[in-house]
């Protein structure tokens, strides 16, 4: 496997050229004063060499061992504990975090790009940090100062791990049945009762306790999703001086045998009368979770991103040092046997294929980052916007991302042909490792319904329209003749997302079925087109550098083109099929399948 | 997992209803004798069984015990000697094979469901005789009578197995460049040096025997494809009397450890002066394999198609139990916390692209089968008309089923959400088992080169216009009001395929990459088209029975619709990217990747 090289000219290429991001820092002044180039920069910089050095090289052994599990103790796979060692020493726990309980205040621009790294360095590895930064979150934003001070310092410091519990063996996608108990107590703490599966790293041996936000419900709880609470359940009592006291009623019952992410420890976990204490108000604890989840969700598209990536520096490789056949253009290698298969147009379109998406769907992610920074650092009118896009986005970055992202790991397979399918080679692994993306933190059809029914049409189509509006700015902003060969198919692809969203806005009056059967095709007619508008707009940022003579931005241009030639047509087809209605899906009988 | 239960009604509606075979094989004489409709129900039963009883349920456990290497000893997972003794003594090694040698040389239309079979209920277990069925079929068309009086009739007992030895570390799809070694001796056998990796079934503890067909050159052999001879070489040699003699200097060197398929051998094979015997005429060996290749290619892709009827079956199953969430017209199963997954539209969009993909690849395939029957066994005009379409075909069965098999198995897996990832439950294992189809026996981006290049534009299109008018003519034989919504979309798929090959033979005479460009869309545009037309059959099968009150026949219907409305669109995009030529994939160096 090619060692991993972190792409960080393309990084800060997104960063300062495509979205001027040290203006952006500049405007949102709660953030200015916490970063700007020279320290992003260095942060990135550091974190390549993190990543390259002391992640990437545990991935493959990581995949043979995996973690072990015996009589509820669960064992990481050798090298894990170091590399989490040299990653919290260096303070990445505490990057993302709040700076009043000791956290670095990095923005979700420079910790989105910091998470590929880590994806692309190992997945499995990347999960013990990221529930950890993501329940980090749900508990500066919803904890008491008591729970912060007590646990969240512990977090950022690397300390305490964090997981997240909230399926049950028979409540997945519907969270509104879950079973866990939690009763209140004398002295404003709860019993947790219950079992909780997949969580993903539950248990293990990397940190000296564990913080679980758990799912329960009171005894009093109304049914349904609306009788849900929070809690901040540790796997060991914590005393009131910080110190470690007696454990807590949490136990892990078993791990699972997986098809990849063999390095991630994903636990069936015991709740018995453990102590809790409540996140954020009774019965909003979904509300609560949800802080976490988007963050997760947006983590979880990284991940396609990231696989994706590792598999194209790999394929790359392997193309260029395979000698197998002859270009059609007559021998570019006559000294040898045969040519590299880099001649080969399918070799050459999976590459293009893997390219682009990659670089898309970076691009694209680091424009949902800007929109939760603005979000979170900006305000009035610009914060709204940041608000809604995000909100609209997240389910596209977790689902598109994901779907992509097990596209290229596949195409990076299939350029290694028969040695694509051995384990020593690692492309198989990448296969493996991306495709639970797709599955876990809401199924990618869970993603579709909450981007079509509770974004697009729970908005009365509002959210989609500011993203159509943008775009048609954009566009008009950026008419010239040298850049009519994006700007036209972008014009096409906008006109035809909002013909087809107010096309099924309409039909979901009269048929209920109507935009679950049209969910996923309509996500992904959002995704090209998205991802088409970020590819013009770093065409037109690579024209301009044209000059400089960098084969950089040379490259940038070569691969836009292949996106619009290639990839965004495939929108064309996904909306004949979005409008085709729920007939094809519900005529048929349960009974005739 | 639920159980394997293979699809007898739809096979016999295929042979029977859609393909008329009775009539079919009255037309074909010599092979009238060999079947009949009350043989071929009599072979699918007790086939089905054997699969069902027998093979399916060693599967999960081989892939979980794999096969293991000892010294040169492979020994195969638990369970496999006694279903492949139970296979053999069933008399079903020999289901194809030439009667004049013991076969019961049953027609390619049934051996290819009985393929089927084979890989829905373990494709690991079906490589085993299908390789030695493949060697079989080169063997007989290739081999010296007194070749085929001691190998060939042992290989159909299922005393002995068989391998294919082509691919050498650095020659996989360029055979061109292989470096084995054939050395004449005077006793008229050769001697066979050289190294093989990748050997499906080179090594394994099933029968006492293994006979390798292993392409070789000869000392002074030309350079290139021209230069290779095919060669018998037996793991032990046989004496004349048919005993076994001493060792033939064959060894196994160490076995793949792979993404899946772990029950079947991948091995390294050694040959170190084994003595060996031509087959066929010297340099001509490339030409004899291909007897093999063309059959394993179409094998290949029913494993495509076997993967995914076992998904669908395991994941229709599941979504009928599994409990979760309400439908979007309100609640079906008030009594219960929830509503089973069947009733949302992406679960449901799951299933139906199953079950379309896969009965329309099995019709299809029956479709290929049948011109190879007539290929074999017609005469004159008939005879020439199904030799071009198998010849037109058979990338089309190995690359458009396995990448539809793929597609397929990762449906079944994402139906069952959380637990698709989670090894116990056997739908991960498809997936994984199904992704070497797209793989080995040609990657399907050979394949796609092998259909345009050689086959469509080899032929200035002639190939291609053969199937064309047969379609054209089943359109205007077949206009009818009640076919108007299978057969007009159907009429426009074909035109636009035949004026997509025009189109893609124009531009190849000025450009030489226009054609590897286009190649792999290409072949997707024809599938979808031919799958069209298969299931335009299909319906009007089903229209005219759908007075019999059998709900197959609606069924059917239905997943005609579903193929209509949501997958033949797919055809659109493909079309606009294989029209979009070879600069968006060549015009950047390769440098700049």
């Amino acid at each position: 496997m090619a060692d991993y090289r972190v792409p960080l000219k393309d990084m800060s290429f997104l960063l300062y050229d495509v979205f001027k991001t040290e203006a952006l820092w500049q405007k949102l002044p709660k953030l200015a004063d916490q970063v700007d180039r020279e320290t992003a920069d260095a942060i990135l910089q550091e974190c390549a060499k993190i990543a390259e050095q002391e992640i990437a090289p545990i991935a493959r052994q990581g995949d043979e061992t995996g973690v072990s599990f015996n009589s509820g103790v669960v064992s990481t796979a050798p090298g894990y504990q170091q590399a989490f060692n040299t990653y919290a020493e260096g303070g990445w726990t505490a990057l993302g975090g709040d700076p009043a309980y000791g956290g670095m205040g990095m923005p979700k621009m420079i910790t989105s790009l910091h998470e590929e790294m880590l994806c692309s360095a190992d997945i499995s590895f990347s999960l013990y940090p990221g529930l950890t930064a993501g329940a980090g979150l749900s508990l500066a934003k919803h904890g008491s100062e008591a729970l912060k001070e007590q646990y969240l310092t512990r977090m950022y410091a690397g300390d305490w791990a964090a997981s997240m519990c909230l399926t049950e063996a028979h409540a997945g996608s519907d969270l509104g049945i879950i079973r866990t108990k939690a009763v209140p107590q004398d002295d404003g703490s709860y019993r947790i009762t219950g079992n909780k599966i997949f969580i993903t790293g539950g248990e293990h041996d990397l940190t000296e306790n564990i913080i679980h936000l758990v799912l329960a419900k009171l005894p009093d709880a109304p049914a349904g999703p609306r009788g849900i609470s929070l809690f901040l359940v540790p796997k060991i009592r914590v005393n009131e001086d910080g110190s470690l006291g007696g454990a807590n009623g949490v136990s892990c019952g078993s791990i699972e045998h997986k098809m990849g992410i063999h390095a991630s420890a994903t636990c069936v976990m015991n709740f018995d009368d453990a102590q809790g204490y409540l996140i954020g108000d009774i019965n909003k604890g979904l509300a609560c979770m949800f802080t976490m989840m988007n963050f997760e969700r947006i983590g979880v598209g990284i991940q396609g991103i990231g696989a994706g990536v590792r598999s194209y520096q790999n394929a790359l490789e392997y193309a260029k040092d395979r000698l197998q056949g002859r270009a059609a253009t007559g021998a570019k290698n006559s000294d040898k046997e045969a040519d590299s298969i880099m001649v080969h147009g399918d070799v050459r379109r999976m590459l293009m294929n893997m390219k682009a998406l990659n670089e898309g769907s970076r691009a694209l992610s680091t424009y949902i980052a800007m929109q939760l920074d603005i979000a979170t650092y900006g305000e009035g009118e610009a914060q709204q916007k940041g608000d809604n896009l995000a909100a609209l986005m997240t389910p596209l970055a977790k689902a598109f991302f994901t779907d992509l992202g097990f596209e290229t790991t596949v195409n990076g397979q299939q350029i290694f042909g028969g040695h694509g399918y051995i384990r020593e080679w690692g492309q198989e692994q990448l296969v493996r490792d991306a495709r639970i993306a797709q599955i876990y933190e809401g199924t990618n059809g869970i993603q579709a319904m909450d981007l079509l029914a509770r974004k697009v049409a729970g908005s009365g189509g509002k959210l989609m329209q500011i993203f159509l509006d943008e775009v048609q700015d954009y566009i008009e902003q950026t008419w010239a003749e040298n850049m009519a060969e994006f700007i036209t198919p972008l014009s096409s692809a906008v006109a035809d997302l909002a013909e087809l969203t107010q096309y099924l806005l309409d039909r979901a009056g009269r048929d209920a079925n109507e935009l679950g059967s049209a969910a996923n095709d309509y996500l992904h007619v959002f995704g090209y087109t998205a991802m088409a508008y970020i590819w013009a707009r770093m065409a037109q940022e690579s024209l301009g550098k044209l000059d400089s003579g960098d084969d950089f931005y040379q490259s940038k241009l070569h691969t836009a083109r292949y996106y619009f030639a290639r990839l965004l047509p495939r929108r064309i087809s996904l909306i004949q099929a979005a409008k085709s209605g729920s007939q094809p899906l519900f005529a048929m009988d349960e009974e005739l399948f």
